[in-house]
């Protein structure tokens, strides 16, 4: 199953501005107490990783991800930062090899959203955590997207998107059924709570952070792949990008919400 | 120009439960000081003009409302919860009978979404409002609406809506506009803030007050006009409604946001 975002160094660099701008909306109620374990499953480059260990000091975080590239990025990124309470690992968040409730608590961001049977996953994750763990799952809904102006474009290009996650087995509108997700997998005292980025010309930051180098440019890195599957004339692409681009003039306003769910490991 | 909503008392149930569910969500920041006075330009059958003076004790409220019915109402409401602050008239608020400058605050809520020039029209309504006084406007946006499981029978019934308001002149996606409109204005230090319902089966009251009584009451009330406008098949709006109402259900969600936004009159 290939992953729909690529490995490609501008890929890299759009995760790392999002991980920037998004960091106190998606995180600001993570943290883990001095001496507990944390399973980061799916880390990919780091983009939550140094977060995570920064914002739990005396916390353990175990993370891992079945591509040795990506990992090499997240070392070298842990390493910048100066962090030493991340362990990496290289494997296959679906064959882990870990004794059941080897970890106090999970966290996953970002990584439901490409597996074709995500409540199994989850189900299967849940048991190398131990029981009153807690389990965080964070994801975006690309669905949840809406702007102005405007745009049947735009709307049309976010579906080649959206199209092409499926394609790969994944649900880009995974965001919205984070709750029933998790209730299904069997935790306990599932609660969810969305994080809406609202940006307008008030917000300069998440204009340039969110509109331009996170939202839009991921939809920019599907371009070729939606225009070679005959997903869309490449015009109409184009004009669909120009359009998003167009939210972030000074009368333009963009939305979407990712979902932040917390549970417990009965 | 007709109101979209219709003056049924279906509708005033509707809007009465809209209120007391949402209350805390979108006025929980609204209160003015002692003394001040604050037009409530189409307070319509009162719902948030109970909250408006039960909030501000002190305060002075004039609400205007073009509709003698829809006044009724709102007297016998604002008496049953034995409030003295509130001050009615009856008037087209395109045709305010007031001085410039005549209140310190003005608020709108549920109201520019039926206007077909609303730039113009706030900016009229800002001008009985004194410099230095402050200017609140909500606003819901029907496409901000998503839910799950994910149905194009209930996406074409919402549809409905939207064309019934537009052609009433109104614009329904107005929510994600309360910025560049009230920046366009003329007012100053506008600052809008998302206000987004959220629900699912861990908040038992938002699934009768909002998914049930609040949005699917509201869409369903079009159903007659959108048949026969031929807008859609009476069986697929029926389809589309039984779908919203399933996302009441223990493992549905539903997603729906209102926008806020408070300036300056310079």
């Amino acid at each position: 199953m290939p992953y729909v975002h690529g490995y490609a160094e501008r890929e890299h660099e759009r995760l790392r501005d999002q991980a920037g701008t998004l960091v106190e909306l998606l995180h600001r109620d993570t943290a883990y107490p001095a001496g507990s374990t944390v399973l980061e499953a799916g880390c990919g480059v780091g983009a939550q990783t140094v977060t995570l260990a920064r914002r739990s000091p005396e916390a353990r975080v175990v993370a891992i991800d079945r591509s040795a590239e990506s990992l090499d990025e997240a070392r070298r990124r842990i390493a910048e930062a100066g962090l030493g309470n991340v362990e990496f690992r290289q494997a296959d968040i679906l064959a882990l090899p870990f004794e059941p409730a080897s970890f106090d608590h999970l966290f996953l961001c970002f990584v439901l959203e490409h597996l074709p049977r995500p409540v199994e996953a989850l189900r299967s994750l849940c048991r190398l955590i131990r029981p009153g763990g807690s389990v965080t799952v964070i994801e975006g809904d690309h669905g949840s997207a809406y702007f102005h102006p405007d745009s049947a474009a735009a709307r049309a290009a976010i579906e080649c998107q959206v199209a092409l996650q499926r394609e790969a087995g994944g649900n880009p509108l995974i965001g919205r059924e984070v709750y029933p997700l998790m209730v299904e997998a069997g935790l306990h005292a599932v609660r969810v709570s969305p994080r809406m980025v609202y940006v307008d010309a008030g917000r300069p930051d998440l204009v340039d952070g969110f509109i331009r180098k996170t939202f839009t440019a991921m939809i920019e890195g599907v371009r070729a792949r939606a225009v070679a599957g005959g997903l869309i004339e490449a015009e109409r692409f184009d004009a669909g990008v120009r359009a998003l681009y167009r939210t972030a003039e000074p009368d333009g306003v963009f939305c979407y919400t990712f979902f932040k769910g917390v549970g417990e490991r009965p």
